[in-house]
């Protein structure tokens, strides 16, 4: 399955923030579909925060006095703490104690960490090997590099479609070695990005692969005015492998396109889902509806991060996610970018029912004859078009499936007895 | 009982959209209340729809071989297929079959169907005489003619009032030999018009009698800026002749002025009601309430047709409404027309409260004492006469009858304590 | 307890709504709190009403034949009907009888009644030596005087604020020898305003002790350009001071400013309370929300009048107050005013989050470490301060103690990470 082959060929990379792995990143993800490959200079303000300095490493591990390696950045790109300083020396158990980042309930996972703000230097790694350690004269070895003219890159696509008014597909990709969060997220939307771009489409979509937080915020802070006037809706895409439920994070304001669409068909085609707050948020939808923002950016997600315990550790892997979740997430995806491009509110283009016999219904649906009993929904769906009422609205209204009220609206449209308002 | 003698009068008459019956019918209801009979010619486009050729019928039958009456017009109008093209011709059983409707479900009854917009011949007859049929040459004849250069008429009356702002009554002619359905609410509606002329009105009072549908829509396209600009509200009048519980059609965009009136009213006067969806609806009220006209017209029935089986049958006869029935139909519609006459949002005449001991509440109520309690109860409306609240708002906020509230509002208005904003 | 001691002086008085006890009355709070003393001539009009004669009593009693005193003003000044006319006269026990007020149902207590607007002369007394009167040559003497030139007199003080928004805090002073009804509320507020005149208010604060009524009517009759323009709330204090349960009663308009304070206040700090409809009101607030006045006042109560039995008897005396009681009143009213002053709509001084890490938030709480939990708290709160929700939203959307979140709102106006809009 080539989205679970996309993550699979981008696990093994050292990513952060800033830094050649996530250009390399990048690459990829270009060499599949057009994106362009975008950069800003270390130090360049953007609202409250500045781009921070370029971030790489090479090596980094930890030896015992007898040359045993104690962690290898070389086995998990997580034993490093994410932006460490570098350093060469030699120090005491104790002195070590204070760098080292474990969990105690998973002792055999490698936590993630990061220190992005604050310098410092770390490793992370099992809470078993940790307890293990006895005292010795260690050799701690971080052979990074902190760049003031350096650069933080991202990824921006723009589709084109009939209206200027934009659908805002975000992404991140500043996790080394994580699978469900970011990488799941980055995966499927390059496949949705390769589906609307093989169609006519009526929003024009925004899709963007960015740094998290420092990314959204400098992205904002170069398109505010196109984004405030433009992006009706959108989403945050991560946490997409799992074979979990879905779970759904609403918008700041509640109630807006994006969460009126993606609870509604939530409610039609899964069993069961989640709905949480925003104010449980963690991703960049923070800053796509931080007030004043409001894009009104929701997250559609399976297991939400921070609900499952692989979260951040070095469990979030290849084990973790799978195909079939992946295929599920990519589905119900399609189904939401499919009704986004629907869900209008649709004018009535006579004054009055109109003159039934007139029209040619039959044909609309391929030849098969329409049922008296659809022909009954499509006058009762006729009473509702009236420029205030959606697919979602009317199919309430008549309690009808929003995926037939969908069906029977495209008979209309192709009727000329319904338009676009 | 007038009412019901009336429909008596009216019965028996093969009318249909057009033709001489309708005009019949006319003059019998212009010879009771002075409406203005008016006409317009056949092929007149209104909106999406053409006025019919007008059609009318001398005779039709079917006879077997040896000349006797299978059906014969004479004794029941339903037995021809409404707005049934001519024909002269012998046909074998299995081509007549094809052109005959029966009710299996109800094989004593003639079904009612009818054919405005596509050219067809046809008989209607009980299930049980149809499958007695036997192999035979049968003589179908109809003499019925359709004419290019005919009219379709349809009657007026507008009762003026203090106020430009209208109340729309309306009720349908176009129905053969039905009672419940169509000559109920034509016979009830000329009655509550004799009510309406009697009196000095607030609101201007349209009451129509039309063929339904066609007769609505083009009444709309001739009328439609005064309409939009005057009528607050209204009924379609049907459905008022049978002993079953009141029946509520709403409006379109429900809790509009005639809504709140009628379902507080029914509320407070019927122990037991329904209360029926606008999309469940099937006459006039369809175009009244169409999005963009929005006349905001609902719909007071006892049961409400195609909820009792003998709707569009032989069995929506005399014997199936009841004098009883109509009456009480007669007396809701009268409470409602005298509480949508005085419902209004009033203004305090006073800034802070009055000063009571001035005002003679006494003689207000033809010199019987206000008890303490009312005299209570009037000082707590005045509280809420503030432009915004109407009769029923008050009743609710004070937990008060409508009819109890309405007679302390009379009793306010008559000292000069409160008036119309 | 200070406020026990004002009650304690100023309970027996013969006040009523004009006349010298009232000016006493008013002397006595411009002693602790420098209020003005305003005056108004008898005859003035304002709206619907007038300024009635300024009434007087120096004496009044009741006395057998035989010189025994059967009611004496010097007892108990409930026992003279208030407003009473002047008298002496000898009458038999039938004529008697009609100017006598008792309570059957509380034998053992003496009623108030006042005649303020209708000429009358009576007592006051209780019912089990009402029955024991015998037929006998009573002795009715009143001396009581109507001045046509006299005035009606009231107390005002205006603390200024940064703001020209107002907070009407309004009280009554025309009840003689009445504790609980009119005079608690009469010295919480003589203390609440020690309370606003020691510190820096944003609002200002109108705080006024008026006659019932009459004193109310003429004073919005006076202000009410200044009052619509200004005042965002306020409350009457009144029956403060006796143990029970706290009563909310609600402004007409409902869910005003100063509903949503108080009762998200007792909410938060009162394990039972009781809310009671405007319309149930029986004080000045009638007037400041009268339709089209709307200044939107509340009161908060303990037990509200009218629903204890003592209210308007000679029961509502010193014994039926108590000291923790008027505490109780005084630390509620402490609290609500306290939130006034900070219940704002703040706006976000960051576009996107902030960057925390540049901010101290840590000074902000005198030094003592903000826990994690805490910090997120702030991020989230951050979330919903958008110029439209104020802390009272924001504790809800989050689920927060009010007290918590006014917590952390400091903190962030303190760093200048939010501010008013």
């Amino acid at each position: 399955m080539e989205i679970y082959e996309d993550i699979k060929n981008l696990f093994c990379m050292c990513r952060s923030i800033t830094g050649k792995s996530v250009v390399d990143t990048l690459n990829y993800i270009k060499n599949k579909i057009p994106i362009n490959i975008l950069t800003v200079k270390s130090g360049t303000k953007c609202y409250d925060w500045q781009i921070p300095r370029e971030w790489n490493i090479k090596d980094a591990y930890i030896k015992k006095s007898n040359g045993d390696l104690v962690v290898n950045i070389k086995d998990n790109y997580l034993h490093i703490l994410n932006y460490s300083s570098p350093i060469n020396k030699i120090v005491k158990l104790e002195e070590l104690k204070k760098h080292i980042f474990t969990l105690e309930d998973f002792p055999e996972w490698i936590p993630y960490y990061t220190s992005y703000y604050k310098e410092n230097w770390g490793f992370c790694m099992k809470h078993n090997d940790f307890i293990n350690l006895i005292e010795d004269d260690y050799e701690v070895f971080i052979d990074s590099t902190f760049d003031e003219n350096g650069n933080m890159n991202y990824g921006e696509i723009i589709v084109p479609g009939k209206s200027e008014k934009e659908i805002l597909l975000s992404s991140y990709i500043c996790h080394p070695q994580q699978c469900n969060d970011s990488l799941s997220g980055v995966a499927v939307l390059m496949h949705l990005t390769k589906y609307l771009l093989q169609k006519n489409n009526y929003f024009t979509y925004r899709i963007i692969f960015i740094p998290e937080t420092i990314g959204s915020i400098y992205y904002l802070s170069k398109h505010i005015e196109t984004l405030k006037k433009n992006v009706v809706g959108g989403y945050v895409l991560t946490c997409l492998g799992d074979e979990g439920e879905f779970t759904y994070l609403k918008t700041r304001n509640e109630n807006q396109f994006i969460d009126r669409v993606t609870l509604n068909l939530l409610e039609e085609y899964q069993k069961n889902y989640k709905i949480r707050e925003f104010n449980t948020c963690g991703s960049d939808e923070r800053q796509y509806n931080y007030p004043g923002i409001d894009l009104n950016i929701g997250s559609l997600m399976k297991t939400k991060y921070g609900e499952f315990d692989e979260y951040h550790t070095s469990a979030d892997n290849l084990e973790f996610i799978s195909p079939k979740g992946l295929e599920e997430s990519y589905n119900m995806y399609i189904k939401c970018l499919d009704f986004i491009e629907i869900n209008m509110k649709y004018k009535n283009n006579t004054i009055c029912e109109p003159f039934m016999t007139k029209y040619n219904l039959y044909s609309s649906l391929g030849g098969s004859k329409i049922s008296n009993c659809m022909f009954y929904d499509i006058l009762k769906i006729l009473y509702y078009v009236d420029e205030k009422n959606d697919i979602i609205d009317i199919s309430k209204k008549l309690n009808l499936k929003i995926n037939y009220t969908t069906e029977l609206i495209k008979i209309l449209l192709d009727n000329n007895l319904i338009s676009l308002t």
